[in-house]
């Protein structure tokens, strides 16, 4: 397994013990630094981690500074890095109503400290980027809170923790990971579009990024290769989790291209092509049927299937019918300015009566569509 | 039917003949001028047109000039105004692949160039906001576009617009509409976010806001108020589109209120609360099981079930009780800063302590939300 | 609060802790004796259960004797019923690959035997009913199970276990709770459909019913009302879990009404027409937000929205203007006999050239939906 | 292109012009005898048709007389067989209230008629299935239908028309084909399991079987394997249309495997596993965008993709570490009996203590799952 595509395993994602709102663990816990020892045996780049996967809620500092050292030191002994940190602000029983924008103002304050000192971790950890998943942040009885109120406290704690953060000198980069519902009824910054709107309504928009996740937008069933454009069109890709997920689904967070092979291809397509140098992070986990062996199958196929598409990619790039295909769709020409502005005005209005003649072509979509169906299949 | 609430009609809409993808129209064609004596009649306080709704493809230009000032007579008679205006750039089959993000470039040039036209055509009729519906601008077959060519596109598109209408010294504002998908497999701009986001990227963003339709929203299962509550909070509701969906569905458009009346509710109280001044417009149509005089039984019930809405607003507004369950869900408090800055860091990090003790209240939204359904049952 | 309408909760409603995939619980477990108690005083008729609901696993025979007899006591205290009982084949981790379709033999056999011993249990307790849930049967890798061995598991299991009541001299009828997905990928008998299709290939197929759920029928996106109406028109209703979903999400379980009104209400049109005599069972919880205190505001609130519906809709058809809109949609014409067998195979060919003159009519379902909507909103 | 396995085409699907409820046509209309050829000539089995697929509405006995020779005179050119007839009861505007479940008793009467006329020329043509799909047999406003009526008029139908075909000597067997809405807010017999049940109602259920749809399921979010397993573990398995589609969106109708590989492939190893030997019937369009000339690459690529799916299945089944992986997660174990009966209960109740061992051991679905995505990805 190579790691030039920085393959990166949340803590929380292989030591997955298998609980769901239905039935019991089936996996005993992981000790985080097995499971470092592990990937790195696997070939993976790094890890991400929440502050509770590695500091269990009420750790005394003591504690928390033995299991810190200890961590850093699996890290540095196999060459692990730290491709995110993030704070767990929805596992709490303080965070039901919402952390951000929680309506009791003192587990906003709490919501707030708590994300300091977790940014204190990841700083030492020396996290590239610092992702946060507001999934507490919504409502299921719609009433409880104006949105607009709550949007205005998840941009204040935002933008006093950016501050935090360049006050202290940090290099982490923020991203904003969206999600449009579970745990609550419906979460505020829905879609990754939401959340590259609020970035922009930020003090520091350029320190904050998205991070999307194939399994969030999914669900609403948007197109994730779409959501992802748009982040990189906007200069704002700065994370991402790779898994798998059916449309309309509770939040099943499968093995990456477990699901929609063809939307895994695109999605690897596109993030080759667009040169994203971040991690490829898998936000995923091991089937509940798995015992701990499993859990290993798991990780080693998240990451060679991403390997895989990539090289159907390359192949699929590679081939001359392909060049031609995208030429019969006159894909290329998208690149193209429409026009040189508003000098044209007239020519374009006068463009009009050539529709009919201009509704005469195809677009071959079927051909080249079918194409990358014959290149995934391994038929070309 | 008073006519507090500005409400709207498309003539698009009464003058739904119900055809759908199964079967042939079930209604005759309605003449314009017609449809705004009728809309007069019962109240409404205007109408809203697409180019071809008034003019149809392949009308010469004196055709048009008579068909227009006869219109313009009607809207006179009947002291109507026109909400708002757009441009048909999905029913041509030129349009097959796209509009403002076609492959083709000549497809293009004449999709900005019929809106120009079309824009002069609002601009003349007195609309307020220019509406864009990208319902072409997207794929079925991904690989066919790379989303950040298209993307720049559609803003290369609507930046000269805004251009054409600032130098034509028209008084338009436009407003961006999103649905996440059909006629297309995946649209561009699928959400309010998307679109909100994109607006931030234009030349002239102070320009453009959004037009939220409740199916489009609906269809991908996202809050719709939350949406809505987005759009407020960035000062950019420039138009609505009110109507009635079920998720995860084709586009229904449904009679208002037909469907999720807790939802309507909230919709209404929020843009009352927000003092929401444009026009309710109704983008919706009768049953395809309705003959010509259903669709004035289905226009009528819009309205009707607004303004009972608004009614049941105010009148749970009023309640001792509701104030009351508010407070007992903190639901003010949630417009309160949460910190003054980073001059709390210390503190902030500290009350994290507190979190425990914070776990314990509970925030009653079952009693509250309660109350709404009692309220909405008349129960109350 | 009457108790005409049979009230039920299930143990497992009220007594939830409010613990979901992404956080700890947010409440202290209830003593089912205590439930009792407190359903009893607001009204409910009476109270279902899991086995594991009142004897947690593990518990010895001894205690569990204790523990059953205590809870009959409190039954015999308050009168409250058991409406029905049900197995836990869910929480244990041996089931984590399913229990009567479970790959392994000796899950499988395993799960024959606990739902025997429970179903001891229920019949001790005076359970009319006894409801299979099949949560942890089906697929995530479909690959891994050839659905028809699946189906041909499940029928053998119900089989015997139909078999085991009629030898006992049990009074208890089955019935199948069908739920498309969550905690399993894919679930077989995934609709009220599926479930009646599945029954239909029984032994004794005059024993078993359904258990339909509104969230499970919602998830899917599928009417609800159809469903049941289905149900009712085979005969086999036995049973109903009264909740509150949106379509396409995670298993909600939201308070009765709390999501779809209109749906809501014709759903109690229906039973109320059809004369349905079984337990109006709540199968729902409080949100996670609540304290114990809004879990006692959750059940009321599922009791007092039923018993308004039951209201609204004696209303509704008491009304002159329904009668007569109801005719204008010809719906009591839909239930005469459309011919009188093919004695009439010619007349009903020669018919089909006045299709052109029945295009004609209208159905008026704008209008009568419409009145629907504004008995809801208490405006009629 | 092999025709082992029997392709077929609907002549509404190669001959779909590209209208949608948003946009005109964007090809013309193909003459059905010209698809005959074209199809022959591209490798396919045999077609299927709607009654006014092949003759419109409206023409007279005579000219009828005339197409319909003309047309049989093209099948015996070219040797192509007829898979499936059945008859438009959703395109006349008559029908938009329904057609046998119709409150307008003369239009049920009339849809019989149609049916029966139908089924003349369908047995005429040598069909070998009639399929029944009632896309108008719904509601919008679920209040102007009981269903117990609608589906009891239904079955009168379907009964009615049964008696027919055996009255008349004819060899047809009857496939219902479900949906779950689209052109109606919900139809009945919404699934595959729904329509399984409403046969075991009727007079003659040997006669009748299903016809399920890869989009019609998918559109619900329900797994179309498990569906078609259902149907294959009840014999009722009469045709099938193949197509693909995305969850929880509108009837798209794409080239068959232009989604959801794996599941696909698993219906394909279903199919083959199973013996199903009716014909593969491609119920699809080419993409609105697609010239004439892509039609024909959507029609080869529908077989090209079948056909490479079923390669791909047979070297999956060939290889050594399938068998393994199968093994190891117990999958041949399903397929045996659990229990011998009655005689065993004390046994099973007794094997409920050995849960907790049970538990121990893994599925290995995730390896398993994992060798089939790299099979399909060629890498295997």
């Amino acid at each position: 397994m190579s790691t030039e595509h920085r393959f990166t395993f949340g803590l929380w994602t292989v030591g997955n013990p298998g609980r769901d709102p239905f039935g019991e663990p089936t996996r005993p816990p992981l000790d985080p630094v097995d499971s470092v020892h592990k990937l790195a045996e696997l070939g993976a780049w790094g890890i991400s981690l929440h502050d509770n996967d590695l500091i269990p809620w009420g750790t005394s500092p003591a504690e928390a500074e033995r299991i810190t050292a200890r961590f850093e030191q699996a890290l540095a002994d196999t060459g692990l890095g730290v491709g995110m940190a993030t704070t767990n602000l929805f596992g709490h029983p303080a965070f039901k109503d919402g952390a951000f924008t929680s309506n009791d103002r003192g587990v906003r304050r709490a919501a707030i400290g708590k994300a300091m000192r977790s940014i204190d971790l990841g700083a030492r950890l020396g996290a590239e980027v610092y992702v946060f998943w507001g999934g507490r942040e919504g409502t299921e009885a719609s009433v409880a809170k104006d949105p607009r109120d709550a949007l205005e406290r998840y941009r204040e704690a935002i933008n006093v923790l950016a501050e935090y953060v360049v006050e202290q000198g940090y290099e982490l980069r923020f991203a904003m990971e969206p999600k449009p519902n579970e745990p609550r009824g419906d979460i505020f910054l829905p879609t990754v579009g939401h959340a590259l709107h609020f970035i922009s309504t930020l003090d520091r928009p350029e320190m904050v990024g998205v991070n999307p996740e194939v399994a969030h937008e999914t669900m609403a069933g948007l197109s994730f290769m779409h959501g992802v454009g748009q982040a990189l069109w906007a200069g704002k890709l700065f994370h991402i989790d790779l898994n798998g997920q059916r449309i309309g689904r509770y939040d099943q967070d499968f093995r990456f291209a477990a699901e929609d092979l063809k939307e895994a291809f695109l999605l690897v397509r596109l993030l080759e092509h667009a040169g994203y140098e971040g991690p490829r992070h898998f936000d995923a986990h091991a089937y509940r049927s798995e015992s701990p062996e499993g859990v290993w199958d798991f990780a080693r196929g998240c990451m060679a299937s991403y390997t895989a598409l990539a090289d159907r990619v390359a192949h699929f790039d590679s081939l001359p019918e392909v060049t031609e295909a995208l030429a019969r769709a006159s894909t290329p020409e998208l690149g193209e300015a429409s026009c040189s502005g508003l000098g044209e005005a007239d020519a374009l209005k006068a463009e009009v009566d050539g529709l009919d003649a201009l509704a005469q072509r195809g677009y071959f979509n079927e051909a080249l569509d079918q194409l990358l169906v014959e290149v995934l299949l391994g038929v070309r």
